[in-house]
């Protein structure tokens, strides 16, 4: 095609990749989820060749799919399997960071910059980028911010969008929206960043973001906790938020989860014995060395225990320990996978009622599948329980799939019934679009179209994604 | 005209005014802007009934302008002077606290609640809703949600905009967006809820909100500073923001304000001595009365006296003594207008450039009106400056205004070369157009249009504000 060779000179032939080989690895993500084959993966090295990418495609009626570490579990930045002719865009090389002012508590990334590099580069100045969670060491800035990505410690610092001050977007027309402001407050006229915050690349390409930091964190403090139900954390929960000290991650486990990674992890510690009906990690900060955290901590631990709340508690010695918790955290997906397939969800409920939609899933899915295993795990200080599904030993993925792929939808419809969402944080991409064209709003989808068809009228980014 | 009877009976005769004596205090806000007279003012009592009101006004080309406490400062809650026949919908019959949580931390309110009311609903369950600013009083949900208001207490808990979970909007053509989830993660989709907060009414009418709450606050402590100047005081954030303490506000006032506060104060007490060229107010807070709070705040400011950072402090040393503090912070609008006529701006720029701000802002401004008396007060923890060009004595507002009405867009142009914004707080309105069509990025005011055509294809959302 005349575009690709034209792209080729413009970009270099290494930035324009079109050999199957070449290609491939950008088919799939870090999931295994692919579809179609790109034409060709484009890797502009600055904006202006993110714009002249953007304008060689749509002159040419290409679809454009942005990419960064490919590691989201929609299926967002691969194509699907019978989308239009398309591109990879993968922002990868866009990987500065323009600007760290400790002053301003701000950082200025590139959309290819690495999650755990722009946290490194906070640190560097005393500072904290707080989004976290197990995939930062591949996920990109773009992608983060494409998605609104969540993780562990959303409770304290909120999700992705809640941490961008201004954003610089390359639209379908090839024009660029400059906000990347460092401003703190900005009531100047409908605020776009947030269409293209969780827009999931489908409404132009984010190519660069100010981001806000926070204090460095003086002190942490991490327990590990054995509850007798979800009703029990929640009280917990209540009582952390009411100890007077920053809350930063409040997660939920079923007691099976913790054996499956007694069984599967590959050095983890348990801190607690086995057996348990729920366990619960905790972490509390505190920016100043004076503050008595851990005194918070194990008074409050102490009050629930009397209240019935705690069974058991671990409270990390020392860095080690505390990583070891997190350990257990981050290592689940893998452990779980080890384990068997699954059928998985990601939805959220008002905090208040996790409980209530932990006894309505693990009811309802024993019912239709006695043989299947609950696993339940997540931020409950969020209400974003991630509920599984998985096969009795020695089912595989496709006999599994087969039997038990309405235990998605099922567990969305429970969340949905309590006023949750059926997509909490890992977006819609692929994977989530019958659910939006379930449980959406039907006005609310008729403004998303409206939004889509103003921005991006012909259609071409990201195409297949998002809207069902 | 037959839609405004047909209204009269739906909504009853005393909630569609039309005497000329029932109008007129809706066709003039706080600050005394007014324009056109509006041909009736609507006052629905239910969601049904605004949508009844909003389809009546759509099918008859009646243009609406929504209202609530009219406090706002850009005036966007009045008619201007030459539009389209339009009505007044004031929210203020939708008052409802429909929900309060304490254990998820939320609480959903009507559109016509009175901002101090859901403080007050919060406090009752021992949480905080952390919003405020001196028109809380009067100012309603809708209102300060539509204008994404600012206030104090931005730099610890953000804007209007980060305490939303979820939202309630009649639209353009009488549907309700029904999105008033009361969940903290929800990726489905583009967040249609950001167009609507800070969207000051141009796309619909937002009927109630869920609300996130805070724990309540245990202790607080409030100091009064001299500063020899705002690179002393940006440096004095610097260290508040690293002494571990949560800080809650940081405002900063030149010298020349605290005098007008003296002279025109009523019952407020002056903490320091007049004479410093610039003044700090700072609060820190926590959540928990073993936080050493005092300690941190006394620590900090010796350290910054050595320094050479402060001057003099004065630390409240009860409630008396720090609601006396933000008196002066609060009651300098009517200080300021009982002593004199003045250009106003509302402007922001990166935190580390206020310095520069200010600087280049006093000597531009003495350049060109050696006789005006420069005001500069804000939230200099948010790069938020409220800068203004005061008469010389004796002179009235006409005569002043014809002479130095070009103080606001020579202050915004300033604002707006440092990377800062020309409206931080207050909104557009019908005041800031002309700043808007000055200064917004060319692409952002077509990406804006576009939006405002997907969504009220007929303009007949609040015509004449925001947009230029």
């Amino acid at each position: 095609m005349e575009t690709l060779a034209t792209l080729a000179a413009t970009l270099g032939p290494r930035n324009c990749l079109t050999a199957p080989d070449d290609v491939a690895p950008y088919a799939v993500d870090w999931r295994g989820v692919g579809g179609a084959t790109p034409r060709a993966v484009l890797r502009p090295g600055s904006v202006e060749e993110v714009q002249a990418a953007v304008r060689a495609c749509a002159a040419d009626g290409l679809a454009i799919v942005p990419a960064g570490g490919r590691t989201g579990l929609a299926g967002g930045a691969v194509l699907p399997p019978n989308g239009p002719a398309s591109v990879v865009l993968s922002l990868e090389r866009l990987n500065r960071i323009r600007d760290v002012d400790a002053r301003d508590f701000s950082l200025v990334a590139e959309a290819g910059c690495i999650i755990q590099h722009v946290q490194e580069a906070a640190a560097k100045v005393g500072r904290l980028f707080p989004l976290s969670w197990g995939a930062q060491g591949s996920a990109m800035v773009g992608g983060a911010l494409s998605t609104n990505a969540g993780g562990i410690r959303t409770l304290r610092w909120g999700n992705a969008r809640d941490l961008v001050m201004g954003l610089e977007v390359v639209l379908p027309d090839g024009r660029v929206l400059n906000d990347l402001r460092r401003v703190r407050k900005d009531n100047s006229g409908y605020a776009l960043r947030h269409l293209f915050l969780g827009g999931e690349g489908t409404l132009g390409v984010i190519t660069a973001a100010a981001l806000r930091l926070v204090p460095a964190l003086k002190r942490v403090e991490t327990a590990f906790v054995a509850v007798p139900s979800p009703d029990a954390a929640l009280a917990l929960f209540s009582r952390m938020m009411e100890s007077g000290a920053e809350v930063i991650a409040f997660e939920l486990l079923i007691g099976r989860c913790m054996d499956i990674v007694a069984k599967n992890g590959i050095g983890v510690r348990v801190p607690l014995p086995l057996g348990s009906p729920w366990y619960v990690m905790v972490e509390l900060a505190a920016a100043h060395p004076a503050v008595p955290l851990r005194e918070m901590l194990e008074e409050t631990l102490g009050a629930a225990a009397e209240a019935g709340e705690v069974l058991d508690a671990a409270i990390a010695e020392n860095e080690a320990q505390r990583a070891n918790i997190w350990r257990i955290r981050e290592d689940w997906p893998d452990c779980a996978r080890r384990e068997c397939p699954s059928v998985n969800t990601d939805t959220s409920v008002p905090v208040s009622a996790v409980p209530e939609f932990c006894a309505r899933v693990e009811k309802a899915l024993a019912e239709r599948w006695p043989e299947g295993r609950l696993f339940a795990l997540g931020h409950a200080g969020d209400g974003n329980i991630h509920v599984s599904l998985g096969a009795p030993p020695g089912m595989d993925r496709e006999a599994w799939y087969a039997r038990a792929r309405e235990a998605e939808p099922m567990v969305n419809a429970i969340a949905v019934e309590l006023g949750g969402s059926f997509s909490a944080e890992h977006g819609i991409g692929q994977m989530k679009r019958h659910a939006m064209a379930t449980h959406k709003d039907r006005v609310a989808l008729d403004l998303m179209r409206a939004v889509k068809r103003a921005i991006d009228p012909e259609g071409l980014m990201n195409p297949g994604k998002m809207l069902p």
